[in-house]
Order: C-alpha cells, then structure tokens, then sequence
C-alpha cells in the first residue's frame, strides 16, 4: 500500500492508515454527538478525524471542502459536498468551496484551460446542490481568486521550508516550482475563514490529503492562526472490484454529465459479487459488502436508512436478482441526474455572478 | 565582488558584469537610434541591455519596471522611473509597474503589513511622476494583483524546475517555498503585457536583477512568448565613498520623504572628495567623477546637460566650493520634494482608483 495525495497504490488498509497518519478513529459516540449526521458519516464513510470533538464543542465553525477540477464530477464527489451540505443546514456553517484549477494543471498533464473549464462546470455541480449562498463561498482559483487568499498563502509559504514540503510529499529537485509551492496555496485556502471571519475550521477531506492538513496544522500558529481540524473520508468506490477509482478508469464511475445510455452502460458492466445463475443467487444470496451497486445505495442513491437495511437483507437472502437490482439503480439514477441537471442549469446565473465576483457569498 | 539578485558584495566591476552575464554594451550607437534618449541614458547610467536593439525596431512596445518595496523612495528609485516615463513620451509605450511587496516579505526581514504599507506609499510617488494613465498600469501584489499575472505565474511556475531555480539564484532547501516560487511570479510581471496585449517587452531593471530576466527569458517561448529584452542599469549611487547604496544604510540617501532639515543635514554629511582647504580646492580642483552632490547633478537634479557640463568644469578647475555647491544641491532637492510633494498628494485619489481596482489603466 503506497498512499499520497498524488497516488494510492495497493489494497488499502483504512485502519493501518489512521495508525500511520496518527488521526483519530471516528467513534459511534463521536457521531452520536452530531446534530442530524450526514448520511456519509451514519453510513462509515467518513470514518477518522483530527480534533472534530473540539470542533463539535465551539458555538460556530466553518467547513472548508475543495476540489481539484480534474474532469466531471461523479455521483461520490456529489455525495461528498451533499454531506457538507448537511453540516451546513444542521449548524448553519459558513462553508468555502476551493476549485483548484491550478493545483490540477501544476501536478498533472492538463491543459490550463481543460482544467479551468472542469472547475466551471463543476462549479454548476456544486451550486446546485443547494447550498446556502448566504454562508457559501465558491473560489476557481484561476478565475476569482480572492486576494486575501493569496495574501494568506504568501503568509503560510514564508513559513514553510523547502526541505519540510519536499520530506512531508516526496517532491524532487526536478519538480516544477509551482507544485512546491501549491501546499502554501492549499493551506490558504483551508485558513481562509479562521483567517477572514476567525472561525474554526473542519476540513472534509479524502484520508490521503491528509499530510496537506499536516502542513496546515503546523504553519496557523506560526501565523497567528487556530489549527484546522479534519473529517477524513474513505476514498470513494468505483464500480469495479477494485478500492479506488482513478482518473483513468471513467468506466468506473458515473459523471453527473453522463448520457442515460452511458449510465445503462456503466452499471450493467458494475461489479456486484453476485452468483453465476438466478439459482445460485437465490440459495446463497447476494454480497452487498462487496457490490458496487450498493455502494450507489450507501451513497446516498437510497437515503432511508431503514430502506437501506431492508434492501441489503433481501440481497443476502437471495431475494434480489442483481439484474433487477441493477434496474432499479439505473432508474434510481437516471431519475437524480434529471433533476440534477435541472438544478444545474438554474445555477448558471449564480456561477456567472460568482465568477464576475458580483456575488461572494458573503 | 559578489552579485546576486539578493546581495552585492565588494567593489563593483561593471565591465565584468557585462562579460559574465553575457550582456551587451550599450553603445553609442545604440543610443543614437533611441528618440530623445533618456536623461539618464545620455549620462551612462544605463549601460548594458539584452535585445534593446531589436525592441528599438518595433513598432511598438511595453515597458516593465517594478519596485520590490521596502521603504521609501529615494530620489535615485525616482529617476530611474522618470526615464521609464521619458520612454512613455518619447515613444507612447504602454508601461506596468507591478510593486512586489510579497517579494520583500518573503525575501526579507520584513512585515508584511509593512511591505505593503510601503507599496502604497511608494506608488504615490509613482503616480506623482506623471505618467500617461491610460497607459500605465500599477499592481500591488498584495493588493490589487491581477487574476491574469496569478496565472501567468502558475503558467510559468509548471515550466521553471526547483533545480533550474535553486542553480541559478543559489538557494537552499531552507529557504521558504514562497521564495522560491517568487521567480515565476516575477517572470509573471514581466511577460504580462507581452501575454494580455501581444507587445514586446523592455525591463528596464539594475544589472544584479538581470538572472531573473534570464529565467523570465527562458520561460517566455515555453509558454509560447517572445523573450522579454532589458535595459540594464548600474546601481543607484549613495551619498558615502561606496559605490551601492544599500537598505541599511538610510543616511546615504535622500528619501522623498525627507524633511528639509533632513536633507540638508544628509547633504552636509555627503562625500565630495573635495579638497581639505578652500585654497587647496582653488589649486587643485574638485573630483566630479567621485562627488555625491555631483552624482545628485547627474541624476537629474540639473537636468540641462550643458549646465551639468559647466558644472563638472566649474568644479574640476576649482572654481566651485564644496560648500556652496552643498547649498545649492539642498536648495534644488528642497524645491524639487516640495514640488514633488504636491504632486503625490493630488496622486492620492488616483491611487485609491487603483487599489480599488475601478482604475485599471487599460
């Protein structure tokens, strides 16, 4: 197992990493003190943590959660910000969106204007999932960039050596400088509301950026500021066998920009664990533990809990052929996407507002 | 000698300069070509260039002269911006004076806010010089940094590696990853007119700056740009028998934010290289070629070249006391600052345009 916020490698080993990080197990009785737990958090997904019990302590706090606009978003990144969104609407937080468009190009072969453009459309995603645009505030570092974010960064990054970024990320003297630097950049963004509005900060996060938090944590004091606390998550299923999805695996997700015949597509080739024929799969059952299909459930696809429960009994007593299962995600999803895309497309004027800088959320 | 971009060391040799930079003299020639040369061309201070020769056979072209602010002006910082102007009317070119405050506070001992507090003051004096506003655009970094230099310096950033970076400025794994990213954000500054309107580019920058002309040089085709050309100056002369003025040193020059006693008191204190005796001085003549008062001359305090010239032969045939010459230097920077002083505080209502961004210069 190898993971850094540029590679995962190998099976990963979720309790081997809260070990290696040195976060801490995000307990039942942690969740029990959240008010209304997002879905994610009831359904194990997020599942470790640095210094959320303080978090959940303070009369307000701020929920910092990014996005490095590689291509489309898929229905886990949507379940993601929609947690976030859930915090929002149980606390009232403010909640900053960093699209890091930048971040994309400076460690990855992306035309700067591929990456741009996936951080406006994702931009559109984001928005409409219903965001309090009174407490929100979306930056596509490429396109409105706030000033004092910068400022911020150039704060963090005199505070940050060369030899500590290269040790903590494993860069090398043929890296580009701006990938050296990005970390103080990423750091502003996570201190950005400590820093404008001096609230606390809870970073959602996948467990493999963690580090980044790590040079956040250690460079706020140093400038005055509180150090971050983080929500880490699970890397977010595919809808192969395998753990993580990777950039290079579209097959494997599904893009909120998905066709209907893609989505058919894409979830008939899904990877459910099920039995070779109907008999089989009546006398031994399903594996929803390992079906990818109920991960498309867990993720939010089915929000009831109890719903979910049922159905995940039914699929281990045999009761659930996955082609019908499979029919019934298909319409599940196609049904979401259609309302997305209306959402989405209400949400241009927003974004346009936002990119003009008319509108900042504020 | 030693020269770096961050330190000058030891007696300066500018013909050495010239050779181991792999610049060009500025020739006589040269200079012939330029319409109504700068005062400060015709008197030798500028006097190594890369491309100048080519950009001289443009139709047109922009000029970038920036200011790393770190305390006030001195009247050396505002002559060499007075040629920059000069250059404006003679020749109608768009100029960009960015003012790297980030640059000061990641380089040096410096507080941010004081940077920036010094940029602000420093661009009234700017502004005060009267440049064509509707061709001349200012930049704070901190304050009002344009969306398209940011990326421009990211853009910069994926093509400039950490070993190219640390080779050529000498720097180490201690130093902070805001410094070593300041480069691209430099060749930002520089190929930015060349980026936004198409024109070539003139720096027109002290000679120890010229390694991050070359980086900015090498950068500019990777990124699909014309190199940038640089005019290159010597080093502002101090008040003392040394040949750079340096930070630490604020009684070896006239800021424009001197009170009159002030001046006069720093213009007593100045080296002449004058005689011990009235009698002596009589005898043997003054040295012009060494003199401080005579460096202020030279700068533009007697701006008629044929007044300069008496003045040089007044002095070498000892018909000039070092004292009265004294008196008349303070007499000319008293009248000059208080005329400079009312023009910085009409500038007052343009810079507030600026760095609101309403007055872009566009």
């Amino acid at each position: 197992m190898k993971i850094t916020p540029y590679e995962v490698e190998g099976k990963v080993d979720y309790e081997k990493l809260v070990r290696e990080f040195g976060v801490s197990k995000l307990t039942l009785s942690l969740i029990r003190k959240v008010k209304k737990p997002p879905l994610l958090m009831r359904r194990g997904f997020f599942y470790a943590h640095r210094d959320f019990d303080k978090i959940l302590g303070e009369k307000e706090f701020a929920i910092v959660s990014g996005r490095g606009p590689s291509g489309p978003l898929t229905l886990g990144h949507l379940a993601v910000f929609k947690a976030v969104k859930e915090f929002q609407d149980a606390y009232g937080c403010r909640v900053f969106i960093p699209l890091s468009d930048d971040e994309k190009f400076l460690y990855r072969e992306i035309k700067f204007e591929d990456a741009q453009k996936f951080a406006k459309e994702n931009l559109l995603d984001l928005i409409a999932l219903g965001f309090n645009l009174k407490k929100t505030e979306f930056m596509i570092d490429t396109i409105n960039l706030r000033q004092e974010v910068y400022n911020l960064a150039v704060k963090c990054a005199k505070r940050m050596t060369l030899s500590t970024v290269k040790d903590s990320l494993g860069f090398k003297d043929s890296q580009n400088i701006g990938s050296v630097f990005y970390p103080a950049m990423q750091a502003a963004h996570i201190l950005y509301p400590t820093a404008r509005y001096g609230l606390p900060v809870l970073v959602v996060i996948a467990i493999d950026q963690d580090v980044l938090i790590r040079l956040a944590r250690d460079v706020a004091p140093k400038i005055g500021l509180r150090k971050p606390a983080d929500l880490l998550s699970k890397f977010l299923p595919s809808l192969g066998p395998e753990d993580k999805m990777s950039a290079s695996q579209p097959d494997l997700a599904i893009y909120v920009s998905d066709p209907p015949e893609e989505v058919r597509r894409k979830i008939r080739k899904a990877y459910t664990g099920g039995r070779d024929t109907p008999e089989q799969q009546a006398r031994l059952g399903g594996k929803p533990e390992v079906c990818k299909i109920f991960d498309l459930y867990r993720f939010g696809l089915i929000e009831d809990d109890r719903e979910l429960e049922n159905t995940r009994q039914k699929c281990k007593q045999g009761k659930l052929l996955c082609k019908d299962c499979k029919a019934f995600a298909v319409e599940k999803v196609l049904k979401f996407l259609k309302e997305h895309q209306k959402k989405r497309e209400k949400a241009k004027k927003v974004a346009e507002r936002i990119l003009n800088k008319e509108l900042f959320g504020t």
